[in-house]
């Protein structure tokens, strides 16, 4: 078997470095068996191999792939080995990647679908993410996936984009972490080299700043500077770098002018000679097509891309006129082998190059989720739960009479996020709010009404229907938001985007939101339920920071869940049975339309308010937290920043108190705000988060360690020891609080510039 | 007389840095004559001088200075005389520079008010502007002032800014054409040195960004990167440094987290060392005190704003400290020696420290505007005017009875823009829309109701005064919008931007707003004109982009016209009774709130809308041409960058047809796309303007020349002349038509990077 480019001929390299084909187009399932089609033979044909292929087993309405169409779970080995099979044999010998998506679990029939990524951002819990990713791979393994695209490096900076259910949060430092976690869990701790055979290579998307985009509109230029990038966006990315990640994808968007697909001081400078990460670059779906801005031609486009950086295309026409521009003296041929040569290490790093290659090793047992995935998965989805408030209403008695209503009330799609594979028929772990309401409290005792659409109220007598169900109840619980689903129906741009009116759908990629606002169909059910009923609990199930105030004027309770999975029902229940939250907001949810963007880390002088809303940060992230004091121990803490850069650390202390009757699960988030000379502070930042549990009047007490990622400054994208004074602080207050500890970060002679 | 900074004391010099005095506290009128006052004596006393003072004539409700308490214009400069009398005789003997807001005309009271910036944005008219800033610095000469503070730096990025009103554009180029007429105007063309007794020196501000501030949120961060920075905000200053602008005054807003006043690179390594300009850099009101967030204390504060580049402080206490700073280490004794030659230098520049110097020769009898100077202020009223669309409802026939209705339709001083003085009792230049419709049609014909507030509805009958103001009538015209109305019982912050809650105040310095969209309430008066009255006329006086949708659908003809001054009426009459509008749209006017910010020249692939608002970009820069058929010759232009860096030009040229019966004074915008290799393009830009007259039935032709500014790249913030390929159109289109044509800029060997 060929083992490396040297025995190649260029158009075989450049076959290595093509990913054109669709994988539902490759291989179809007849019959109870696979198929490739004529349209893999060709591919092969033309290049004498391929370097990878996307999505053999995704299934989605844009791949048109279903229960009744598509590969079951089991053979998807199967399926694999016979396009595999082509590849080996028809050309040159080497052995292609199987590429799928992997955003919150795998997007293949039968896929274990966890919550989004915002959801484990509002569970802030780096041990568990890492257990879910190793979990995750484990599935994508076992079908014999070797390439998992995940999301995970954008940062959500406003709550218009459609794809902010894809974020950890709107905070670097949560979103590092996490992501951190998913890789570590994905791939394995401290793999920078082979990748175990129960763990997955993974493509960290996507790089970088596309959170940053103008109005939130999906793609659009970010057009920031330095300091903004390398402290907010680029902060994932750097640690997934540390981490060993496999892959990036470059992102769709431009950042200041230059598109990131052709952005060599990125994909290059900072990625390589910066960080000295060692790895594989892979375009977005047809993103360097649409380099066609840009440059005059196809092969202009290609050839600016991998000069850049990138090595692996996705769907491009641009990257099969590479020959042409090599020839056109557009592009040196060395860069066309150096992006096969990281092609070729990465099919290494899997096994794919070894005698016994890894695509043997599928196990088709493993293919269906053990008890113990089940269970973090469900975890996760109880601790992405947001209690923003509670006026006494919970917990909800068991006994109560309840009407269950509005659009989330009882729709499994709409709760699952974007990137989503069709249910099956029969899913053990499907829950609605409704559905676990029934559980709990029996069937008679629960009254559903759906009430409206996502967008708008329904026709006929809808408002009838939520006056009968609320009618002599005990308590109303009012499930609102919006979905990300997509239907067998809709249009689809060329990257699989959502590309039509998609009438009922308000989420996900290509579903920008101007106005984030609940509309007021759906807040007429809260009025309707506030007007007919003692107790109101308001939910939104949504994939996107919404302004809150009405939720909140309206209700007794509100629990927010970014989009918690198919069990995210029976996680809802939870919270509402034991009157607990499960995690705090991931981002700002502002206070109304018309003030984005809106962070809680602005710098000061910034966090201003217009005439007509004085708070536009309204509802913090950090906010949501059990009734349990944390009070940081009085240290005074000063290291120096030699110490710091050779991996020194100071560590506060807080000390929880948990009064209450309830065992309390928590994020303790440390915020904090930096002071360095001639730079304006952001208002506040996430200097640490710890996840505990504190039973029910105990106390416990829990360490932050700060380190040089909490202490360093990220100005340049990597974390860099400086002297700065740090005010650090626990309470949910924007600004630091009286009593807030001050951490010094000196030079050799003590100093922090920051001396009176 | 002391000449030169060798001869001061540190003491001295320090006082020649410092502008902590609010004139209007230095001097007061009692009894018919001037009286300084001991903080003024006092101030001279600490420093031994004093290098400028602010604001001596500004009148307004921050100031508390109104007729009944202020200077007679046609005594200012006694009152000048009585300060520089203290000045000279308790110090150094160097007279001190006086100092005054002239934004659109001079701030002191009886000085002529000008339509606002993006009113002469509309009229696109650079020799009328240059013509404006001649007579308007003739005023304020006469006077005695020395130094005219004018805005014009800043580019309008986001509507919600109450600033919006100081800026001429959304478009650089706009922008960069009128400020540099301004500043040719007020300094005098090609003067670089001895500025001449009827022109004033000019301090441009804000110096930079700030019209990116995040949300349009006043003096909010703008992280935005070195290519945003170069093509959108520095090119005003760029053309206004070439055009030996006396200074320049630091913004409040960081630019990626670094505050404007200790932005060396900007302060120091822009202006001077890449660009080569002289002259002084002022801080703005309390900036530097500002910088306590970044830095430890005051001293640190004015340490690092000198040695930045800042030379010359407003207000702050900071500015005292400047011995302590020098003695503690922080600052090198040469910086503050730079800083006062550069005062010193302004000083020689105005002719201050000549034998027979200029304050002597203050002319009381050029305090009142000459008839030229009334007639051009009109004419830029006029040409201000946009008319949106005509749906056959003008002209208005002047026998028509007429009702005019609406908070902006009687009310002189909302017209008039932010920074303005109070008008005297008796203004010949005064008109509003009611009395100028009065004036046209006879006061019998003419039925008057406000019907609202500017926010919202009077209590009372107003709906009953508006139904009685349509009944019966031939026309309505519905005069809606804003105001940036400043009252002497408002609350202002330290800097005087209004800092309560004003509540009928929509516009100016501190009055940002989230919701652009008019109030109910307004467009409740245009559906009741609508049900009541066969034809409908809208007219817009504001100081911002709103959403013209509403406008549009409820009206047959809809003007907009951006603060137009106090002969704003009769300007709006004049459109109204001609039928031709007078300019067009200086900025986007955004489809909805919710879509900000939003600009015609975002770059492709991120011009695309939400699925609740296809297109963000409502009425696009440039709408409301009246009905001129222009047709550019279709002429291929190639040029080579090396002749274009040395001065070359293309030349376009549009023929224009008149088939109207009307004569047509217009703005002919030439529109253009960049390709150039990398660079992500902006859809549209401004290439140039020109304002022509056609005659009703007849023909012309305009040139556009197309030099470097025009060709060359920005995105260092001075052109620099490249290879590229420019599509070039003049049509109203967002997208280059298939008429447009290419204007090549090449390599010497005929290559633009963009051939096939």
């Amino acid at each position: 078997m060929t083992r490396s480019t040297a025995e190649l001929s260029l158009r075989e390299r450049i076959g290595q470095i093509n990913q054109r084909l669709k994988g539902w187009e490759a291989v179809e399932w007849v019959d109870g068996a696979p198929r490739v089609t004529d349209v893999l033979r060709r591919e092969v044909d033309r290049w004498g191999g391929i370097g990878a292929i996307y999505g053999v087993l995704r299934a989605d309405p844009w791949s048109q792939v279903r229960w009744s169409n598509g590969i079951p779970p089991e053979r998807s080995a199967e399926a694999y080995e016979a396009v595999q099979e082509v590849v080996r044999t028809r050309g040159s010998g080497l052995p292609t990647l199987f590429v799928e998506e992997v955003p919150h679990g795998l997007m293949a029939l039968g896929g274990t679908t966890l919550p989004v990524n915002l959801a484990l951002g509002a569970g802030m819990d780096v041990d568990l993410v890492e257990a879910l990713g190793a979990q995750v791979a484990a599935e994508a393994r076992a079908r014999g996936t070797h390439v998992a695209l995940v999301s995970g490096l954008d940062v959500l900076r406003d709550p218009r984009w459609g794809r902010a259910e894809e974020c950890f949060s709107e905070d670097p430092a949560l979103a590092a972490l996490l992501m951190e976690a998913t890789v570590r869990g994905m791939q394995g701790r401290g793999t920078h080299g082979r990748i175990a055979d129960d763990r997955i290579a993974v493509v960290a998307k996507h790089l970088a700043g596309q959170g940053a985009g103008i109005g939130g509109r999906n793609g659009s230029g970010a057009p920031i500077g330095g300091r903004e990038l390398g402290e907010i966006h680029l902060r994932p990315a750097y640690v997934a770098a540390l981490a060993g990640v496999a892959g990036f994808m470059a992102a769709y968007n431009d950042i200041d002018g230059i598109p990131c697909s052709a952005n060599a001081d990125l994909l290059t400078g900072v990625l390589r000679e910066d960080w000295g990460w060692e790895g594989i670059v892979m375009a977005d779906g047809t993103a360097v097509d649409r380099l066609r801005d840009s440059t005059p031609d196809p092969a202009s486009a290609a050839a600016l891309a991998i000069t850049a950086g990138v090595d692996l295309s996705l769907w491009d026409e641009a990257f099969t006129h590479v020959e042409e521009a090599v020839e056109r003296g557009l592009l040196d041929q060395a860069l066309v082998t150096r992006a096969a040569d990281r092609v070729l290490a990465l099919k290494r790093r899997v096994g794919l190059l070894e005698e016994a290659p890894e695509y043997a090793v599928a196990d088709p047992a493993r293919c269906h989720p053990p008890r113990e995935f089940l269970e973090l998965v469900r975890r996760a989805a109880v601790q992405s739960c947001v209690l923003v408030h509670d006026d006494d209403a919970l917990p909800l008695r068991a006994s109560a009479v309840v009407a269950v209503i509005g659009p989330n009330a009882d729709d499994l799609d709409a709760q699952l996020g974007d990137y989503t594979p069709p249910r099956p028929a029969d899913d053990p772990q499907a829950s609605t709010v409704r559905s676990a309401l029934e559980a709990r409290h029996g069937i008679g005792n629960i009254r559903y009404a759906q009430g409206t659409s996502h967008r708008s109220g329904l026709p006929g007598d809808a408002a009838e229907q939520v006056a009968a169900a609320l009618s002599g109840t005990d308590a109303a619980v009012v499930v609102l938001g919006g979905t990300s689903r997509r239907s067998y129906d809709d249009e689809f741009a060329d990257n699989g985007a959502v590309d039509g009116p998609a009438p009922d759908t308000t989420n996900g990629e290509g579903v920008d939101l101007s106005r984030l606002a609940l509309p007021e169909a759906q807040l007429d059910l809260l009025r309707a339920a506030r007007a007919a009923v003692p107790v109101v609990i308001a939910v939104l199930i949504d994939g996107r920071p919404r302004p809150l105030g009405p939720l909140v004027a309206l209700s007794d309770a509100l629990i927010v869940a970014p989009f918690p999975g198919p069990g995210g029902g029976s996680a809802i229940v939870d919270v509402l049975a034991s009157g607990v939250g499960g995690g705090l907001l991931p981002a700002t949810f502002p206070a109304s339309d018309g003030v984005l963007p809106v962070a809680h880390d602005e710098r000061l002088e910034t966090a201003r308010g217009y005439v007509d809303a004085r708070h536009p940060a309204g509802s913090l992230l950090g906010s949501g937290a059990p009734a349990v004091s944390v009070t940081l121990r009085p240290d005074s803490v000063t290291l120096t920043s030699e110490a710091l850069r050779d991996g020194g650390s100071a560590t506060l202390t807080a000390d929880l108190v948990n009064d209450s009757d309830r065992t309390a699960s928590l994020a303790v988030p440390l915020y904090g705000r930096r002071h360095e000379l001639g730079i304006r502070p952001r208002r506040r930042s996430l200097l640490a988060v710890e996840r505990v549990r504190v039973a029910a009047g105990s106390t416990t007490a829990v360490g932050f360690t700060l380190g040089l990622d909490e202490l360093g400054s990220w100005a340049s994208g990597r974390p860099v020891a400086a002297p700065v004074e740090v005010v650090a602080w626990t309470d949910p207050s924007h600004d630091p609080p009286p009593d807030a500890l001050v951490v010094r970060v000196t030079d050799e002679e003590g100093r922090t510039g920051w001396e009176h």
